[in-house]
Parts: structure tokens; sequence; C-alpha cells
């Protein structure tokens, strides 16, 4: 049957992104064949060419299906607190759980790999920009605009509002994680506590004043 | 002579480090041997391998370099914004100088080399992280600190503010840049726009209220 073919399809697609990432994010871009994440993914190498035109192609579609999961979650924890009443609190804890979905170890690395191979593949990097990192501002962006039309925050530019608040956040911790590696980062705990400050320090400027 | 041949061995070693840098800029950790070094600074290989043991050292020596002259230009800068009197203007023209600075072309590509190669090298990736990022946060913090204390910022944390400084500054451009490549960078222009806008918005959190 057509529907079932097609589920069948869908699922191999998904089964070879999934078994690519893991290739990826282990041998890196040049050490990884199409060949391994066949074998990795149990379907043919015929399979993986019908599914995916080349390597650069695949590697697109990894990129793209991270950061399609990364900013769904984003969305749903801006949509909630877009419609919560505890600002001060919900924008610490957004600000936390923006931490924990960024300094993730798969992302960590898929940005690394990103940027190794953005000279060489700028197209690659630019997806991930817009379709990533963009939107996830745009999110970000749309939920201080509703924050501030409900009186709960003032940010008169919300897409330089989320500029900052991404960078205040997350300068110091993302970019000694890309540049030390995975291992002997942060704990949580550390990464919780900056997230805390970080959040008073914007609601000095962007939180409503008391009159 | 001693002295003589001192200067000889250090002007040698320089000659080599700025061989070493643009041959790794242009080709890549992996792409660069220490015979092509060698014949782009004009010494024999023994020569090479007799100020540096390997080809990982050397590109610590690249790294280590770069960081201490970019810094050596920030610290000037700092020092020079420390003593002056006009502290807004002064900050704008500091925030403009840092984007010129790291948005430097042979910066942004040895920060994606470093990048690149965090998870293989973390000790080099530490040393930069240290001797450059973080060198040039205290920097910052010390030049936060000192106009503090003359009345002119209101800085409680200045190693917080600075790290704010510098990812409201630059969060936008430097991912920007670090994922989609050298090529089709924001203007001049734009960037310094952006430095001037941020400088706004960081005053009303750390500049000092008037009464």
């Amino acid at each position: 049957m057509k529907t079932a073919g097609e589920t069948r399809s869908e699922r191999k697609n998904r089964d070879i992104i999934e078994a690519a990432t893991a290739s990826f994010l282990s041998g890196g871009y040049d050490g990884t064949s199409m060949e391994e994440i066949a074998t990795r993914a149990g379907v043919s190498k015929q399979t993986v060419y019908k599914h995916f035109s080349d390597k650069e192609t695949l590697f697109g579609e990894v990129v793209l299906s991270t950061a399609t999961q990364a900013n769904d979650i984003v969305e749903s924890v801006t949509t909630l607190l877009s419609e919560s009443n505890f600002i001060n609190g919900g924008l610490q804890q957004l600000a936390r759980r923006l931490m924990a979905i960024l300094m993730n170890d798969e992302i960590l690395k898929l940005r690394r790999l990103i940027i190794a191979n953005a000279d060489r593949m700028p197209q690659l990097g630019r997806s991930w920009y817009e379709k990533g990192f963009e939107r996830m501002m745009a999110s970000m962006a749309s939920c201080f605009q509703k924050l501030t039309s409900r009186g709960l925050l003032q940010t008169a530019d919300p897409d330089l509002a989320a500029s900052h608040f991404f960078g205040m956040l997350l300068w110091i911790p993302m970019n000694e994680a890309m540049f030390t590696g995975n291992s002997n980062r942060r704990s949580q705990a550390e990464l919780e506590r900056h997230a805390d400050v970080t959040v008073e320090v914007f609601l000095v400027t962007y939180g409503v004043r008391s009159k």
C-alpha cells in the first residue's frame, strides 16, 4: 500500500539521519563515510544514496534536523512564558532551560563541526544560522514582545533585547565550551547560577521600572 | 657573539611563527606540513624542528602569539579609556575597536581552527581561552572597575559586567561569522551601528543614574 510504503520510507529517512548524526559527531565530517552511516542505520549504501544524494546533503539534513529539534523545545518554552504571569521566576526558568538545551553535548559537538567547515560549506553554516540560531532569537523576541505588550517587560526593540539576552547568558559558557572541548565543562549548578544572575541584570535594563 | 646569536635565533623564531600562521590559516591544521612552513619561512625543516618540537607545539605558539597581539591592542585601548573622561563616547569608541579587532579575518579563521580541534587538542583551546579570551575579559573588567571608582560607571561586579558587555556586543556578529564563513560578512558600518546601540543599552544598566 502506498501509505505503508511512504511510512517505511520516512522511517528509513529518520533512521539514516539518526545514524548520520551519531557518525558525524563521533568521527567528524571528513572521518565519516556513507558506508559507515549505512551500516549504523542497518540499510544498504544504495538506500542511503537513494535518500540523500551525497555526504554534504546528508550532513545538511543532520544540521537542519538538530536545529529544528532544539528550536521546537525553545519555542514551547517561550510560548509558555509568554502566557505566564511570573515574569521574574519564569524568565529564570527559561534562562536555565536555554542553558541546558544549548550547552548539551551533542549541540556543542555539532556547532564545532559546522564552524570547522564554515569556509568550505558556507551554505550549510548559513542554514544552521538562519534555521537554528536566528529562529531561536525570533522566538525569544516574540516572547519579549508579548510580555512587553502585557506590561510585564519594557523592550522597545525586542530583537535587540533577545540578542542581548542570549549574549549575556551564553558568551562565557559557550565560548569556553567551544574552545576547550566537551570534557571538564562547568557544572550544571554553576551554569544555573550564571543564568540567575544574568536574568537579574537583564531585568534592570528591560524590566518594568517601579514608579 | 652570544647576543647577536640570540637575536638571529629570535628573528628566526618569529619568521617561523609568521609562516606557520599563514600556512595554518590557509590550509587548516591537518592540511599543513612542517615542510611547507619551513619553505614559507625560508629556513630548513631541521631549523623548524630545532625551534618547535612538533606541529602541535608550533600551532600552540601561533595561537598564543595571536592571542597576545590582540590582547596588547585591547589593553592599550582599555587603559586609555580608564584614564579618559569621555565615558559615553569613549565606550562607543572602545566597542567599535573591539569589534574591529575581534571580527578581523585572521582572528575569525584562527578561532574556527581552534574550535575545530577543541576535542582533539583541549590544552590548546584552554590556552587560547585563558590567555586570549579571559585576559581580554580581565582588561575590560579592570577598566570598568577604574571607571566605577571614578564615579563614571556603576558596576558592582566588573567581571560580570565585562562578560555582559562582550556578549551583548558580539553574540550576533561573532556567531554569524563563525557559522557562515568569512565571505559575505556584515559591513563595517553595520557592525559600528550595532556597537553604538549596544553601548546605549549597556549604559542603561551600568551607567551612573541621574538623581
